[in-house]
């Protein structure tokens, strides 16, 4: 008794909801465990230290039962915002009151699409730009922009340009080792990029979900602490990669302007973010060798980098990337193939990539292509890069 | 620096979001350990045995960390999405494909009013109704119309006339143990209004998530089992109260033809659920002996809702309701006061409940209040009574 889906019942926003391949490779290598995936954004589970976790764990289901298993603040968990707001987050204006616990800080940026983004709403976005805040933000419909990143930063002439053509109201960055780019902002673009941005009024949306992740442990501080208009700047960050995404928590520094508004937001969504987690998480921020904890995780990191560096240099130097200073990924350029054959070719010999269109917010064709290197292991990285240059060389001769 | 609300900046919708006073309230006794709280929807959590609990956490941190501390499906943990389609719903296309477990059944109505509610959507409501589904939907901006439920179901004479007066394309309801009305739909009802769906071609969106708290055990048959139309039909659930609603779970059972358009919003919202606890669930599912833990939640609503209605009957003999079959709330008239008033005297003299105009889309004032009896400990449940009692006479003499 299926039929069609009735178009007359779907809301309009539907025609701009997209999909993600990244999702869907996702499931496909969960599926076929044959195919090795540069694909995903995973962060390596090991890093989290068993020991610490089960001895939380226990303590939460002994003394914290009647907190973790019931109903919250829709604002989020208080001894846990409390936590990041002392050590992980650099503006001042970040107090345990302006932080709200979100699923991810994905959901902040759905939260913040719904508040801001109607369809008259211009939206600066950088190019390439990440996957998860087109999903986040089509839905409404907004007019995108975008501004070309280059290694340093946003091209400041293209910003300046379309700044003042146009009245912006919303710029997105992501301005530590961008997915998918890796580009990291120089100091000087921030200060600047600030000053312009307090200057004409715009609503910065900083997603630092990578901010922790420098391979020799610097932290960049963040645009939005350079900027004086506090009250037209979110700041965005995660546990996903420097603890687990499975407790799915992230978090969003919120103006004090917005707050009831957000609020009221995330209550429509889902009342409030899991407690178990939040509660899980607050502990483990007080137990864990915090400083030790950041640092093999990016010794990790940095190592896997190193190893798919040289992986690439050594059996396909035709591949073009600059070498990231931190996060979990190479942003590939591989120049001579049609990319949705190479795609195409490369999940057919069981190794997965993600493309450079989806990083467009035009799905623009593009001969780069995202390559995770923290997930693998290193004879899996090995596999993957042969199974790619075997691709690659077929195509080629 | 902080400035009034730019309100250029706001989305348009931003003006139908819709606060909870039931959020404020929970947040205010949160704050204040003496105020009574007849308000909140809380479950007991000493429900979820500890044992089992502690061992089956103790089993996730060392057999399934790769999953448990990972991303995984937008659409869900197949597990759990098995254990779901097995045991918790009775509509014979359940198949674990077609459910969809989001963060609480409230995630599933966002995405519901997402896909759904354009500001010309006609959606229907009962009267009253739970405030989540406004506080999901309003955002959308669809035009509500309401239809009066009785103590067995919609009232079929103004439900006809509203499907044959108006093209209504979703009716949202919550057939067992209603919230805030706590009235069950009989089975004529279900059977005579999913015919008049199937007949309007109207989507149902049936919120199931008191289900399985029947005094008695009864487990009604859902409207949606009813239908022919399937693909024109949801139904949400939750772990949240008969398991904890720390695990912020819930599910919808998606039609086949919506299944990738619900996933994609999902990823928009926030990837995917709780990982961690996905296997958590998955595994209660397993290892809890069920049908005895269904039936101790029973028992235990059952005697806490004896106690507060011999207390109102004892005390308080002006005040009104009905008893409930199932649920964790009474809906008690309290004649002859000003609502506002006697809120705010009540909240003054230590004890909480939500007014009635929460639940109705108009926000009409109302002589009623929802009171839970779930949560408080039985010499609290009768002190809260007092206070109440005394604040009625006060007003009253």
């Amino acid at each position: 008794m299926e039929t069609e889906m009735p178009s007359i019942f779907s809301a309009k926003r539907t025609s701009f909801v997209r999909t993600s391949v990244i999702r869907e490779i996702l499931k496909l290598t969960v599926e076929n465990s044959d195919i090795l995936s540069f694909a995903g954004g995973l962060p390596n589970p090991n890093l989290l230290p068993k020991d610490v976790l089960h001895t939380v764990m226990e303590s939460v289901v002994k003394e914290n039962i009647s907190t973790a298993f019931q109903y919250g603040d829709s604002s989020g968990y208080l001894p846990l915002r409390t936590g990041i707001a002392n050590r992980l987050t650099d503006v001042s204006w970040s107090t345990p009151e302006a932080i709200t616990i979100t699923h991810g800080s994905q959901q902040g940026l759905d939260i913040l699409g719904k508040m801001f983004m109607d369809s008259d709403t211009n939206v600066l976005l950088e190019d390439p730009v990440y996957l998860g805040a087109l999903q986040a933000f089509s839905p409404y419909n907004p007019n995108f922009f975008s501004v070309p990143i280059e290694p340093d930063g946003p091209n400041l002439y293209w910003l300046e340009e379309i700044v003042s053509q146009n009245k912006i109201h919303v710029f997105y960055v992501n301005p530590s080792y961008q997915n998918p780019s890796t580009y990291t902002w120089s100091l000087e673009k921030r200060k600047q990029i600030a000053k312009i941005l307090d200057e004409k009024e715009i609503i910065l949306i900083e997603d630092e979900a990578y901010m922790y992740l420098d391979f020799s442990g610097i932290v960049y501080p963040s645009v939005s602490s350079f900027r004086k208009r506090s009250d037209l700047t979110f700041v965005l960050g995660s546990f996903s990669k420097i603890l687990s995404p499975g407790f799915r928590l992230g978090w969003t520094v919120v103006p004090e302007v917005y707050r009831s508004l957000f609020t009221a937001i995330k209550q429509g969504n889902d009342l409030n973010s899991n407690q178990f987690s939040q509660v899980v998480v607050s502990k483990l921020l007080n137990v864990l060798d915090w400083k030790g904890h950041l640092h093999s995780i990016q010794k990790f990191y940095s190592d896997k980098k190193e190893t798919l560096v040289s992986l690439l240099k050594e059996n396909l130097p035709e591949a073009r990337f600059s070498i990231p200073e931190g996060g979990m990924f190479l942003w590939v350029e591989y120049p001579q193939v049609s990319s949705k054959e190479f795609m195409d070719r490369c999940l057919a010999s069981g190794v997965a990539m993600v493309p450079g269109s989806e990083f467009s917010p035009a799905s623009r064709s593009s001969s780069y292509f995202r390559m995770n290197f923290s997930f693998l292991e290193n004879e899996d990285l090995e596999l993957g890069v042969k199974r790619i240059t075997k691709v690659y060389r077929d195509i080629n001769t």
